[in-house]
């Protein structure tokens, strides 16, 4: 057995991880828009990234290098380097040649506006103010933000029966372009667990499936989606089940704040989908569910429309039949089997389930084993503000 | 050759065939909620219907009775006795059988709130108020209405080179949960041409992909959408190509009505694909684009945000490279194969075309000869409104 203990200090809980976040004027107002990770020895690296073709150029310039070792990471926010071409790749590489008499093989990594090269410059002058002996975890965490309203942080520590221990700490961008496929989102894991590149790149992939690609908050997938985790072993220790597990509550933990967080969002919805005839097609109705705008706007109604989630999960393309499929907002059922529920009393009790910040909707489609699990949020004016005039 | 001239007589417009609105009480304030189509004659019967799995009472009803001819269709709004099982057809049943008198093989559709029983007395009261000596094709078109704002109508008069003539006349509903793969929808089309059933079923097949299946509002799948052609044959005059390019003209007229009438729409913008690999990858780019919540607030916000249309076409999951895409909004050229364009300058132009009630977005892949055209409309605060408190 092994123990989980929460801690706060972020992307440096783990032993020789240092963080910060600097103001480089890419955003306005003095706000920090740039960031670093360092780590005292040079780490292995697992990472996944958005399927989308247009790639943006960071990701790009990654899967360039092929196989290496890094100790250094160099986010910015307010540009994506996103359809910027071969140029975009000689920017990050004019960039990081700057980094390159302090840092070993430097990692960049973008998110922001699409469809305009870097501010190199700013971005050379801004790397100036970085300080290597730094542990501001949240500094880095805010620095990262675009859309974002509040930072994304989360380390545990991992103390195996022997005593012996590990940590793992991560920060985390996103909050709109969410979607079930990854998401607008930028997650940096640090830990000084002694794992194998193989084995974290495994364990990455396979919770990525349950936690970054079930979340969605408006169905769009970007251009620069990442998740990296840096090992640099620095504890010695490491136990599969216990990383495994930790890495999955980090993951889990957020992803959903990214959909809390949900630009506008005020309601974080939990869909859980059990009957279905194989794990895949109830993955597909609960991404459909967290995609539904019909779906969204009544959430943010606070209408108990289970007719919408019905014709939902209908529309879904899965197999689903009316006479085995039933729903529910928290452990009122609303629609069984066929049967109308849905009076003016229970109405009113679905309601009241509306009314929470949080609140599962479960749907059994009384068909099969298949189960998913799927994070979505409401859609309400805020979006429409919020994304009608990103640019600017 | 053959010519086309325009009728406002709708789903009159066809000899033989009668429509009217009444009020039945279903909506509030005695606004119209139920039409008929009455045909002096019987009727050939072609028909699409939803690919939603909750498929709604009325079109299970239809599809039980296998093959069948009818001269009258009762249409409902308000209530789309949908997810109401067995009751909800026995309910068609009983409805139906009141009028067995004075039709033949009554067909029912309706449309409106999921999940609630109909309110069968006052259906049946409403249809004693039907007089089918009435040719009130607007009355019908209001009748039909749910959150459309406005009703949707055309009729052509279609003249061959002999001299001789047939009319094909419709009406449609339709302003939200419109998708790629139909919409909440309804569409009656009537004409007197003397064409077969199997013909008239295959020319609607095909003109429905290109029309209603290219037209999108929100992203979602209705549990009634239904388009049904009736013919009469009456005027014993047929001619394929005419008969086809008329239809294809009536339903795609009907399908940007129903986009331009989109919750809350402020712009009809039609997405030009070509360049594909082949005609299905364009048009899986072509419905990712006008489904995209990103791409739907940038309209509204007036926003020339061709980073999001790159974005968007990179997450459709087809073939694009940014090295061979090019982007237009209209006639000018926003992106071109990796040559980024936009500066001040184009930024003006571009955002003078988004200020436009109707425009083209075209993407060319460059990959191929593949092209989709569907149409789409932006998303803002009132599609919420309208969306977050339907019910009540």
């Amino acid at each position: 057995m092994y123990k989980l203990k929460k801690l706060e200090s972020g992307v440096c809980a783990a032993n020789g991880f240092y963080a910060d976040g600097v103001s480089a004027g890419l955003k306005s107002g003095n706000a920090k828009d740039m960031a670093f990770i360092y780590s005292s020895t040079e780490c292995e690296i697992a990472s996944v990234f958005t399927t989308n073709k247009m790639t943006a150029a960071p990701i790009r310039h990654f899967r360039d290098k092929g196989d290496f070792k890094t100790n250094f990471i160099l986010i910015n926010s307010k540009n994506a380097n996103a359809m910027t071409g071969p140029a975009g790749i000689v920017d990050i590489d004019e960039i990081l040649q700057t980094l390159s008499a302090t840092v070993k093989n430097p990692v960049m990594s973008s998110t922001g506006v699409i469809g305009v090269r870097l501010p190199k410059e700013k971005i050379i002058e801004g790397a100036k103010l970085f300080d290597l002996k730094k542990r501001e975890p949240n500094s880095a965490a805010q620095a990262i933000m675009t859309t974002d309203s509040f930072s994304k942080e989360i380390a545990f520590e991992v103390t195996l029966e022997d005593g012996s221990s590990f940590r793992i700490g991560a920060m985390a961008k996103g909050a709109g372009m969410i979607n079930p496929a990854m998401a607008t989102m930028l997650c940096f894991i640090t830990t000084d667990a002694k794992v194998t590149k193989e084995e974290m790149q495994e364990i990455l992939d396979d919770a990525t499936l349950r936690t970054f690609n079930a979340a969605s908050v408006d169905g769009d997938t970007s251009t620069n989606d990442t998740v990296m985790l840096l090992a640099n072993a620095s504890s010695g220790v490491y136990d599969r089940a216990a990383f495994r597990d930790a890495l999955e509550k980090i993951m889990r933990f957020l992803a959903r704040e990214m959909v809390r967080d949900g630009e506008g969002a005020s309601k974080l919805v939990t869909y859980k989908i059990t009957g279905a005839k194989d794990d895949k097609e109830a993955e597909v109705v609960a991404k459909s569910l967290s995609n539904s705008l019909l779906v969204k706007t009544a959430l943010y109604g606070e209408d108990p429309n289970w007719g919408r989630i019905a014709s939902t999960v209908g529309a879904s393309g899965v197999d689903a039949d009316e006479k085995t499929l039933s729903i529910s907002f928290n452990d009122l059922c609303v629609y069984n089997k066929g049967e109308l529920l849905f009076d003016k009393k229970m109405e009113e009790a679905a309601s009241e389930v509306m009314k929470l910040s949080e609140f599962n909707i479960s749907c059994d489609l009384g068909l099969g084993d298949g189960k998913f699990t799927s994070f979505g949020c409401d859609l309400g004016y805020e979006y429409v503000k919020i994304n009608a005039d990103y640019r600017t």
